[in-house]
Parts: structure tokens; C-alpha cells; sequence
């Protein structure tokens, strides 16, 4: 039996009637911004923490799997991806990520909170191993969808990294049918979406799957994967969309994939490679059931809000 | 935010530092038995739940994900599974995921805790579906290695469904390789082994590669793959091993699996299918580099036991 | 450090920010009535506890402290008490400490909640202790106000054993103006009236000094005390009021406590004795100024709630 | 009920079945000394607290009431404190309630620990309020013992302001029998030794009793008394005990008391005055009788730890 000592814990509730309890060693930064609640913790199991909001957004030791999630699928079903947009990422993982293929050109990250990115830059060097400072980058701090809809470029890819919807929140309106048409129309003729796509843990699965059902009415191919992601102590989803119906993720081959990863020069890796693309999209029945079940659709006059 | 209202909880330490807390709406049972402290209880979000030495075991809710994890992929990889053991298993659910196949002709049960199947039988006919009372079903109160050892009948498929291992408690001489030689010597030609093999989050993915490790120096195949079991707010692993080289769980193809599952009569899964099972065995780079690296072995003067 | 172990834990929020918890050794009675939610459970370091509405009543190893304060200064400092009601009372240990006098010839009990009494009775003994056989008990399963208002009875002291008073609860209109000045009306010449009267912690001094603030609207002499419950993790207070401006609680001397004990036959106390009652009166500095600035009055019309 | 929101709390465990949980608004310092583990924090009801090895020592809101009843009793007691030695006693706020008599010529105050003293400068002003720049104090870093042994000077009250006693803890010889014998020898003719001595909660009556009964084999008058401090949880036990046996600090008067407060110009009590002197010593029979049966003695090869 573990000895539990008294001292500080990161409560996080996920319901009335759930929570996960993370003993803490170390509370660095406590800042309210003008968009968010940010904190930066050190637990005793995942190091240094980013949370926003009371929420966790990712950890120093298993970062890498949430990162590699989101981006990687989407950087590599697309044949050449050179201009990428992320929009929230405040951590620089996400651009991190997006950096490694060199046939990346422009990167644009358009985060809303200012204070947040400064405090990641400062703070979490471990998560953007100076990506901030990449001639390819271009950052700014905008609303993103504001920013999306008066830009006349267009994007290979782009990925959204973001708060998950709650009322008052940043995000909520980047989760609308009317967003994605938006993204649609800012994407080159094989571009993709990525987005982070709520938990897929069975009480959470409406969130998800929405999200889902709202991306297939502007998107003619959609698929969702997820990647389980411990200092969550949950399954996270992600969805990609493609506005090239002949483009699939789920078709690409474990070769094609590792092929793909070698001619960009892709390194350092840690959870996603070939092998685990090739079986990334074989949901289980129950998930792939609350996908095709899902009649709801996220609109701007009918927004939908993350559980707590 | 979620109104948390004053009341009772079911915390889970996992470690002196991570903890997770589930809202409990009423106790149904509190038992010491002679192996084991017995308890079921209702939860908020996953109904009735039970508990053995203050571990999570199963519940109502998502019950289905564990037991179809841990039967269908071994019971389907096996070309015509007639006689088939399971070892622990009280709730019944195992044994009702087995009896699903209409090749089965026997089913052996072998619990050491009497009293824990007693209180499955009598509060969990939502697990067991009756399955107790399928002829095909003989069931033994008595330690699993021991039966194992002393019994000249060969199976076709084992099915490990036993606590963790932990000092002093019932089942930790049951993941040694010793162990497994008297399994290898108990299995038919084209025998197969399904182990319940800890979770595969970070922190305890020493369990779960030594449990592979040990299994590899006595099968010349062995497969392990991940499940999220939502009320454990942890993947779980599940590992195959097979005596005969030739069979390789992995190179099933959907197609095969839809059409042994239909040949067989199975029906009513909600986890597992054909989809699910192509890509099971498709894990995360990190974790393939977890088994591959480990080096120890579990053995019976050199046992290893979960983290608490 | 204690070695903290997995299980069940009562956890009861004082505030959003502040809670208690209590390790549960095992769950007796959760039930529903038609008046309030009602819990019988053992925990570890206070043996079987009652719980109604999530708030812990009283406790196998403590409820002598409670139950011996709300009763004994009230008994003692009448001169003869012979009639004798309790409103509330269901454990029936407020029963026991009044029985103790030989003085008392009637004790009528009116408890709105004759389910919660029924669970007292069967499995709450060792509060009782067979209290409700005494032939000089009469029990009624009705309102306390509604009973009150409508008797012919006059007593010599009144006893409110009541839960707090929460909006929907079954109590809130007990601590009003109105209903005192019901209760002034129903008591003899020397009459007193015992209020178990909230918590005498900083963070809930309001409900205390607004009950004492009220109390002194309709009788001359009003006095509080308090004593620490340990299982409550908080300090109690009590109110005692006179009908008689000549009684006063706080004049008794510890002899004169003593005599009276002795003189009745009161045996078996644990808590109160003379000593105590000499220096109960003597609060401290901070807690006299709250009563003494509170200008709020409960009224019919104006309910005052505990905080949570 | 109340809304539990996500984040960051202080859960301080008594046992292995017992805590406490603190809602925390912000963490100020975390930091090791060469003696124990120092945090500061702001909890969300009680403001600045200082917790050493994981114990909450005081807090902003409710420090008023531990330091007033460690220090104003004994000081009172005394007819003329003028030397006055504190050990421990960090916050400055015992030195600032000794320094309102102004009877006080010299304030000698020594604590083991540098930083954590330097801690308290810096972030507990509303502790000290400015007293460790009075002229007539003098501090020094290093073990109260040894000081005490080595100092040729008499005092005329000696307040222990330590940590509980702790195994490897800085202070557990800071309450044997041998210790209080060096206290008795460095004492006035009048002399008064006031002891923090631990929760008078049923359940830590042990370590409170025998500090009281060890006291007793050195000092001819010990008299203990409780007070409860919101932010413990708990009622605090505190004792004194004086060399000359004329003197009994449960003797004076009310009257007296508040003569001697106006006498040396004591300003600006919260908690302490004459009336709660009056009733101070006046404790429960169950706390009497447990001081009376303890029957060991803490010795410095027989120490005495708090329980957790």
C-alpha cells in the first residue's frame, strides 16, 4: 500500500462524482490572464504541469504523446505540407512538432492568451525546445478565428490545439460548423484538419463525437483516432478532415508512413511511427457506434460545452 | 464546474501520489473472506462495481470492455477452441465471453475464493448472464496452479483472469515462468494463453513488459495489446501467447475474424470485432520499446508484484 | 506518516474550500425517507455514525459530548424539570440524558421523521440504551412546531435536537422568532429552552449569533456555550434561554451543580459535571463581540440557512 | 451545497482515516532548511499559513487565538514578567504578544532554524507586526536546549513555542523530563513555563496527557487548558507550569486579569481577556480525568512522538 503523506494535491473533477488527485511538489507560476486562469505546477509523477482553467493540458513527461497525437497523423497523410497554421499551442510543442518536416516553410501559431505563451516560453523550455525561435515561425495573438476569416492565405494544414469548449471560454466558437467552414475554405486542395477532439471515455463521448458529426458536414472525409494519455488518467481524441475525398489517413501503409517520415527527415519521435499509424483508426465498435449515431451538430447559435 | 456534494467516495491510490475518487451511491457488500476483502458497491457513473483488496475488478458500466478484451481476441485467434480453462474469473463475465463460441464443449472455472464467486453469482447476474448454469460449465474452488498441475486434461485455450500480484495475496505465483511451463505443458498443440497483464500507463509499465518478458521464455509467440477500461481511468493490458509458432494472433486478418465470430455463433459484442482486433496489436512506439528492452524475469524465488 | 490505504472515505464539505474526511469501515443504512436522507455507517476512528443529509448527526464515540451539552445545563439549571420536550431527538440519547433526572415524570419526544427514528432504534443502542421503554416516554411522529402550536401542555424545558436549518430541510422554521415566541408561551413560569445552535467556528458564527440574536428577542436571559465534537472536526455551540429573568445558567455554582446532580440521581456522565458548568459561560473575547454586534433577526418570513 | 471546484488543495492527514482538506488560493514558498520542510501558502478561508514538515503551524486568520492562549495566560499568571525567554516561536507573533506587557525588559527568542525565521520576516508581517525590530528583543539560531543549558540567565516565563514532537524532528527533546529540569533551574523564583501541548481532541488525549503529567514531576502547579483554532480543526491544549506553589494561574480572578492587562498597557487582545481566563481551566470531565490516569512520563531515552 502506497504511504501517503499529507500534503498538496491537484484535484481534478471531472464530474460530481469524479476526480483524479495529483500530489504535487512544486507550484511555480499562479496567473490570472485576460482570457484564462494559468497555472504552472511541478506533480510529483509527471513534472511540470500546464494547467488552464482547472484543467491539465499537458505534462513534462508524457507531452510527447498528446503532441505527437494531434500532429503527426495530420503532417503525414498530407503529401507536402509547407504552410502549416496551428492555432492555440501556446506550449511551442505543438510548432515543435510541425518543425521537424522539413518540407515545412511557414509555420503561422495564432494563440489568443499573450501571457500564456510568454509563461510557456519561459517555463517550458522542455516542451518547445525553442521552436518559438525558427525562421520559419510567425506568431501572433489573435482570436484565431477572427484571424482566419479576414487571412487570403491558404494552409496545407492546420491544427487546432485548443481549450476545450466551455461557456465564457476562449474557444467554444472554434468548434462550430461555421468555423470549419471557414478552415475549409482557408485549406489548399489537399489540406487537412486536425483537432483535438475531447476525451473518448465512454462518459465523455458526446463531446467527441459532435465534434465528429459537425466536421463531416463541411469535410467529405473525417476520421477519429485516440491516444491514451496518462496525467489525464484518460483517452484523448482527435480528428482529422480532409477536403480531398481521395486523401484517407486510415489507407496510408505502415511503409508509406515510415517512407514519408524518413524523406522529411522526421527524428526524435517517441509514440507515433508506421506501425502505429497502420492501426490508429481501428476504433473499437462501441466508439465507432457513438460516431455513426451522432446526429448533433455544434452550430455558433448552439454551441456545446465540455462536461464541467 | 460540477456541484460536489458532501458524501461518500471510493479513492484509489495508485501510487502515494496519484489517487482516483469515484462517488459511491450505496455499499451493497463488505466481506472478509479467507483470501481476500471482498466488497461491491454502486458508484455514480459505473454502477455496481466490485472491489477485491481495495482494487477496482469490474463494473456494470464498462465491465464488457475488459472481459471481451481479455477472452474474444484468444478465444478467436484459436482455429476451433473446445475445451477452455479460466483460471479466477468469479464474476462470471469470462466465463459468459467463452460460452459465447459454439465450439466450446467444456468450460473449466477454477477460483480460489469460493465466497468472492458466491456474492458474483448471487449480486452480478448483469456479469455472469447465468452463465453459471450453461452445462458446458464445471467450476472448482481451489488454487489454480495447483489444479493445473495435478490435472492430465489438456485445453485449448487458457484464460488468466486473476487479481494482480501482490505479497501475500492470492495470485502472485500464478505470473512466474514456472508457472507458465505447467500452462505450455496443458495446452493442446495449437494452444493459447490470454493473460491479464497490468496497465499499460507509464508509470506501471514495468508489471506489464516483465509479465511479456517472462511469457517469451516459454512460448515462442507472444502479443500484447491495450485497452481503456474507463472506471479503472486506465489502459489495461491484456498479452496472447501461443505454443505453436505458426499462429500469430497479429496477422489475422478483419475478414477472418468477422467470419470465425459468425461461423461461431457469436453475437451481442460491444468492444470487440474484427475492425478492433486489425489494429490491437498496433502499440504506441514507446511501449513496443518497453517490451523490447526489458530484460528481467519473473520467476517463483524472484516475484514481482504491482506497484501498491 | 500514516500509511494511507485505498477505500472508502466520508468526505463532508464545509465550504467549497474546506472539508473533512473520514475513513469508512463499513456502510450499514442508506436510506431515503420522506423527510431527509439518512446514512448509518461505521468509520474507522468513530465507530457507527448517523448521517442525515449528508451531515454528520452524531457519532458512537462522541455523541456523549453532543448530547450531554445540549441537555445537562439546561436540566440542571432548572430547579424541579418534570415535563420535559424534546423536538428532534431521534437517536433518542437526548432522551437518555433528560431520563437521568428522577425528577422527570413525562418526556415527550416529537420527531418529524419516523423512519429515521425506526433506524435509531434498531441499530443506534448504545445512544438509546433503551430509553424509548421508559414509561415515562411518549413519542410523536409530527412537525414540532405543528404539535407545539396545537398542545395544551405546558413543560419546564424544551430541548431542540434538530438538524441545521437548510432551505427545503425539514427544520428551517424552527429557528424563527415566531416559533420561540410558541415555545416561550408552552413553557411553565421557570421554563428553559436548549438549542442546539450551529457551529461556534469563525467561518459560521453567523448562523450562531443570529440564533442568539434571535432567542433574545422573546426571553430575558439568553446564554451560549460550546463544546468541541471531535468527529464534527468543529466546535459546537449551544443556546439555553430562560422564560424566568431571575434564572440565569451562568449564576450556578459548581456546588449547586453538584447537589443537584447528586439529589437526582443523575449518574453515568461523561462530559458534564460541575466543574465544566462553572466555566462554560466564559467565552472568549471574540466570539462574546459576534453576539453581541449581530443585529439580524430569524423571522417566519426572513429564514437563515447553515452555509452549506 | 457547496460548488467544489477543480484545483489545488492541502490535505492534512491525522491518520490514516482522518484529514483535513484546504482549499489553496496561491503557494508563496516551498523550501527545504536544514531542519524541516517550509511551505507558505494562501488558503482560500484562512489567507497566509505557514506549514513545517506538513503540519499547519498558523494561519492569518486564526493565529490571534493560538498565540494569545500560548502566551497571555502565563504572562498574566506572572506578577511582573520581565525577562521573558521564547523558544521556537518563528512567526514573531509570540514575541509580539509578550512584548505588550510593558512590564518586559528583555525578549530573548531562540529557534533552531535561521530560514524559516527569515521566511517569516519576510512573507508573516501580519504575524510579527515590525516585533523583531523592538529594542528589547534578542534572537538567536540554535537548539533551545542547548541554549537554555548553557545560558547562566534566569527568566521569568519560558513559553515553548515548538513543533510537535516528531520522530528525526527538530524538537522532540524539547519535552522530556530532563529538558523541563533545565527550564525549572533557568526560571525565577515566580517562574511560569507555558507549553504548546498538542490537541486536546479525544483521539490525541495521549501525547497531551503526558506532557501535562511529566510537567508534574518537575513543577508542583501544572494546570492545562484548551483552546479551538479553526484552521487545525482541532481545540489546541496548552499548559502551564509554575515553581512556586502559591502560584495557581486558576486562581485569579476576572477582576485581576483585566486589572493586570490595564496595568502594563496590554493593547488590542482578540481572544484573551479576564472573562475567558475565568472559565479557562474549567475543563470537560473527560479531559480531567484523562490528565489524572495518565500515569507516563516522557524521558529522553522514553521520548514521546505525535501520532503522525
Amino acid at each position: 500500500m502506497p504511504e501517503v503523506k499529507s500534503g498538496r494535491w491537484f484535484i481534478e473533477f471531472y464530474s460530481p462524482y469524479e476526480a483524479h488527485m495529483h500530489g504535487v511538489r512544486k507550484y511555480l507560476v499562479t496567473e490570472e490572464t485576460n482570457f484564462q486562469f494559468a497555472e504552472i505546477l511541478i506533480t510529483q509523477e509527471y513534472g511540470k504541469t500546464l494547467i488552464l482553467d482547472g484543467r491539465t493540458q499537458s505534462t513534462e513527461v508524457d507531452e510527447f504523446i498528446y503532441h505527437e497525437a494531434l500532429v503527426q497523423p495530420a503532417m503525414i497523410s498530407h503529401p507536402s505540407p509547407q504552410q502549416v497554421l496551428i492555432i492555440g499551442g501556446a506550449e511551442g510543442a505543438t510548432l515543435r512538432e510541425v518543425l521537424r518536416h522539413r518540407t515545412v516553410k511557414e509555420a503561422v501559431m495564432v494563440d489568443i492568451d499573450h501571457k500564456v505563451v510568454e509563461l510557456c516560453k519561459k517555463y517550458l523550455p522542455e516542451w518547445h525546445h525553442g521552436a518559438f525561435d525558427d525562421s520559419r515561425v510567425k506568431v501572433f495573438y489573435l482570436d484565431g478565428r477572427k484571424y482566419l476569416s479576414e487571412s487570403p492565405q491558404l494552409f496545407d494544414v492546420i491544427i487546432m490545439d485548443i481549450t476545450e469548449p466551455v461557456e465564457h471560454g476562449p474557444s467554444y466558437l472554434l468548434y462550430t460548423r461555421e468555423f470549419y467552414q471557414i478552415v475549409r475554405d482557408h485549406l489548399t486542395e489537399n489540406g487537412i484538419i486536425a483537432v483535438q477532439a475531447g476525451s473518448t471515455s465512454m462518459r465523455f463521448l458526446y463531446l467527441h463525437s459532435v465534434i465528429y458529426r459537425t466536421l463531416t458536414t463541411v469535410f467529405p472525409v473525417v476520421k477519429t483516432f485516440q491516444a491514451f494519455v496518462p496525467s489525464f488518467d484518460l483517452p484523448w481524441g482527435f480528428a482529422l478532415a480532409c477536403k480531398n475525398e481521395k486523401l484517407d489517413p486510415g489507407r496510408l501503409t505502415e511503409k508509406e508512413v515510415e517512407r514519408r517520415l524518413q524523406e522529411r527527415g522526421v527524428a526524435g519521435l517517441r509514440f507515433y511511427d508506421g506501425c502505429l499509424h497502420n492501426g490508429l483508426f481501428k476504433l473499437p465498435k462501441n466508439l465507432r457506434e457513438a460516431l455513426t449515431q451522432q446526429l448533433d451538430i455544434i452550430e455558433d447559435d448552439k454551441p456545446v460545452f465540455a462536461v464541467v
